[in-house]
C-alpha cells in the first residue's frame, strides 16, 4: 500500500502513549513530559526508530489544531476576561517576551530567531499547574482562578504575537507590518465578539432542527468549522492553532458542547500523544551540552519574567503576598504553546533544531522546578491525595 | 504550515459528508452512495476541487483499516462460522471471481487486471442490506442471520483471494505463488484460533489491572494493536485491513469492547466519510461512457453470479425457494471491499483509473438494482417504518 510504514510508526506511537500515561499516572508527574521524554528515545538522537516527515508534520499538526480546540471548549469568556486576568497575563507575556529576546541576542542570536525565542516563553502551559492544584485540593481557590484565567489569556496574547512574527519575514515593509497586525487583531475581536453568536447558532441550528439524534453527525460538523477557520486563520496569516482556539472559544456555551467534547476526547488523546512524541522525536540530545549555558540561562530569564509579571502585577492589583507569590510560581511552566511556537519557527526554518531543542529543554526544567516550588509554598496546608488526582489530560485548560 | 491546503480539504469533506448523510436521511437509503457521488463532484471529473494525493491516500487507508476493524468487532465467531454460511459465502464468491475474470477477458483486458477485476466481484456489501433489513424489520429472521453470516465470510474469502492477488506480481515462480497462499492461509487461520485467546487477554489484562479507570488509554492500546497487525499483515504479503479486521474478530468477545466500539464510531464518521468521498474523487465520470457496455456486462454478471452462488447454494442446502431468492438477491450488492480491493490494484498500477470508475458504478447498480428487488420480494410482508430505521453508520456488519 501507499506507505505502510505509517502503521508501524502509528502503532509504536500508540503503545508508547499507553506506557508514558501509565508512568505518569505511577510517578504522578504530567504525562506530557513522559510523552516528550519517549519521543526523545524513539527519535534519530537516540533509538533513530522514528524520523520526522511529511505524513508525521500533518497528524502533529491535527493534534495541536484540536488541542488547541478542546482548550477553547474548556473556556468560559466571562470568568476568563476580566480585567485583573488580562493585567496578570498581559505583563506575564510580554517581560518574557523581552527576556526572551534579551537573552537571545546576548548569546549572539540572529535578530529574528530571537524574537521568535521571546514568544515561546510568552505562554504559561496550565495544564501542570491545573494537575497539580487539582492534586493539592486548591483548584477551586480565588488565586487558581486568576492563574487559570491569565493563562488563557496568555495563551491569546501568544497566539497573537506568533501570527504577528510569522507575517513578518513575507512582508518587510513597516505598512505591512502593521496592516497584518491589524487584521490578527480584526479577527480575534471578531471571533470573540461574533464566533459565539455565529458559529453556536449554526451548530445549535442543525444539531436541534436538521441532524437530531445523530450526535456524530454535529461533531463531524463541528470538526468542519475547526477545520475551515484553522484554514482561515492561515490564510490571513495567522496560525492555523490561533483560527482552532477562537472556534473552541465561540462553541464553548453551544447545547451540543457536551457532544463535541465526548468526540474530541478521543481524537484528542490520540492525536495529541502523537503530538507530543513528534515534539520529541524532533529533539537533538546533544544540544543539551552544546547548548547548556544558553538553556540554563534562559529557564533563569523565564522563571524570574513570570514571577515579576504575573506574581507582581497580581501583588499591585491586590493579592495577599503570598498569594501573589503562587500566582508567580504557578505561571512559571512552560508547555504545548510554547511547543507550537517553536515548531512554527523550525518549520519555517527561522529558528535551528538545536534552538529547537533548547526550547523543549527549558520547557522540562520550568515544569520541574514549579512542581517542587508549588509544593513547597503549599506544603503546611496541603491534604492527602489519591490515584484520581492525576488527571489523565492533564493539559486541558479546565473550566 | 507544513500542509495548510489539507485542512480546507478536511473541512470540505466534512462539511459534505454531512450533507451526503442529511441526503441518505432524508431519502432513506444507504449514506454510502450520495459520499461517493458527492467525492465525485468534488473530484477531478466535475468541480476539480480535491485531488487525489499521498495525505489523502493515507486518510483513506486509515480510513479502510478502522472501517474492516469495527466489521470485525461486529462479529460474533460462532454465529458467523456455520458450514452453511460457509457453503454460502464460498460458492458465492468463487463464481462471481470467475464470472468477472471471464467478461473482463471477453471485453479484451489482460490477465492479471481481468483476476482483479473478478476479485472484486467475490464480496457482498452487507452494509446495504441490513440497513433495509432493519427497515423492513426483517433483520431478526433466518435468512437475515445466512445473510449476515455469509458476507462475513465472504469479506473474508476476498481479503484473501485480494492478498494472494497481491502477492502474485512480486513472485513469478509457482513455489513462490503457492508459499504466499499457504502463509496467507496460516496467518488467517492462526488469527482466528488464536488472535481472541491472545489479543483479548492482553487487552483485557491491561483494562482490569494496569490501565483502570482509563478506558481512553484502553481504546489506545486496542488501536496499537490495529495497526500493528495492520502492518504485520502487509508485512506478510496481505492487504493491510485482513489484518484490521482479523484484531476486530479477535476482540470481539474482550470485556472492553464497548471501550473499543464507544472510541472507534467517532474515528470511523471521520475516516470513512473521508473513504467514501475519496473513493469518489478517483472516479472517472466519462468512464461511464466509454466503458458503457462493460458496466453494464459486468453488473449483470455481477447479479446472476451472486443469484447463482449464494442463492441455488441456500436452496440445495434447505430453504424454501422464496427465501433462498431473498438470500441470492440479498447477497448482490457490492460496496466497500470492492473498493478496497479496486484502489489496491489502482495504487499497484494493475487496472486503470477507467476501470476503477466501472467497478464504482457497477457497485452503484447493483446497490440500486438490490433495493428495489429486496423490497419488492419483501413487499406483502413488509411493515411501515420510522425515521430511526436507516443506520446512521449503515456499512456496519452487526451482530
Amino acid at each position: 500500500m501507499v506507505e505502510a510504514r505509517i502503521l508501524l510508526i502509528l502503532s509504536v506511537m500508540l503503545i508508547f502513549a499507553v506506557v508514558g500515561y501509565l508512568i505518569s499516572k505511577k510517578l504522578r508527574q504530567p504525562a506530557t513530559i513522559f510523552m516528550i521524554l519517549l519521543g526523545i528515545i524513539l527519535g534519530g538522537s537516540v533509538l533513530g526508530l522514528v524520523h520526522y516527515d511529511s505524513t508525521l508534520a500533518v497528524i502533529a499538526q491535527i493534534g495541536s489544531i484540536i488541542l488547541m480546540f478542546v482548550a477553547g471548549l474548556n473556556s468560559n469568556i466571562k470568568e476568563i476576561f476580566s480585567r485583573k486576568n488580562f493585567l496578570v497575563a498581559l505583563f506575564g507575556a510580554i517581560l518574557p517576551l523581552i527576556g526572551g529576546f534579551i537573552v537571545s541576542r546576548a548569546f549572539g542570536y540572529p535578530l529574528y530567531e530571537s524574537i521568535f525565542v521571546g514568544a515561546t516563553l510568552t505562554a504559561t502551559c496550565l495544564g501542570i499547574t491545573t494537575a497539580l492544584l487539582k492534586e493539592l485540593g486548591k483548584i477551586k481557590t480565588e488565586t487558581a482562578k486568576i492563574m487559570i484565567g491569565a493563562a488563557v489569556i496568555d495563551d491569546i496574547i501568544s497566539l497573537t504575537i506568533l501570527s504577528m512574527v510569522l507575517s513578518v519575514p513575507s512582508n518587510t515593509t513597516a505598512f505591512n507590518v502593521a496592516f497584518n497586525i491589524l487584521l490578527v487583531i480584526v479577527f480575534v475581536v471578531l471571533m470573540v465578539l461574533f464566533g459565539e453568536g455565529l458559529l453556536t447558532k449554526i451548530l445549535d441550528y442543525f444539531n436541534d432542527k436538521v441532524i437530531k439524534h445523530s450526535p456524530k453527525l454535529t461533531f463531524v460538523l463541528g470538526l468542519s468549522m475547526v477545520f475551515l477557520f484553522s484554514y482561515l486563520s492561515y490564510v490571513l496569516g495567522l496560525a492555523p492553532i490561533t483560527g482552532a482556539f477562537l472556534v473552541g472559544v465561540s462553541l464553548a456555551r453551544s447545547r451540543a458542547v457536551n457532544i463535541l467534547m465526548a468526540g474530541s476526547e478521543y481524537f484528542e488523546i490520540i492525536f495529541t500523544s502523537i503530538f507530543f512524541i513528534t515534539i520529541g522525536i524532533i529533539v537533538e540530545v546533544k544540544a543539551f551540552y552544546t547548548l547548556f549555558w544558553f538553556i540554563i540561562a534562559l529557564t533563569i530569564v523565564a522563571i524570574l519574567t513570570k514571577l515579576l509579571g504575573s506574581g507582581v502585577s497580581s501583588y499591585k492589583l491586590g493579592l495577599k503576598p503570598k498569594d501573589a507569590l503562587i500566582v508567580g510560581v504557578g505561571m512559571v511552566p512552560r508547555g504545548e504553546v510554547a511547543f507550537i511556537i517553536a515548531l512554527n519557527g523550525l518549520l519555517l526554518g527561522v529558528i535551528s533544531t538545536e534552538i529547537y531543542s533548547a526550547i523543549v529543554f527549558m520547557s522540562f526544567l520550568t515544569t520541574i522546578i514549579t512542581l517542587i516550588l508549588l509544593k513547597m509554598l503549599y506544603e503546611k496546608s496541603s491534604s492527602g491525595s489519591d490515584d484520581e488526582h492525576v488527571e489523565f489530560i492533564d493539559l486541558k485548560i479546565k473550566r
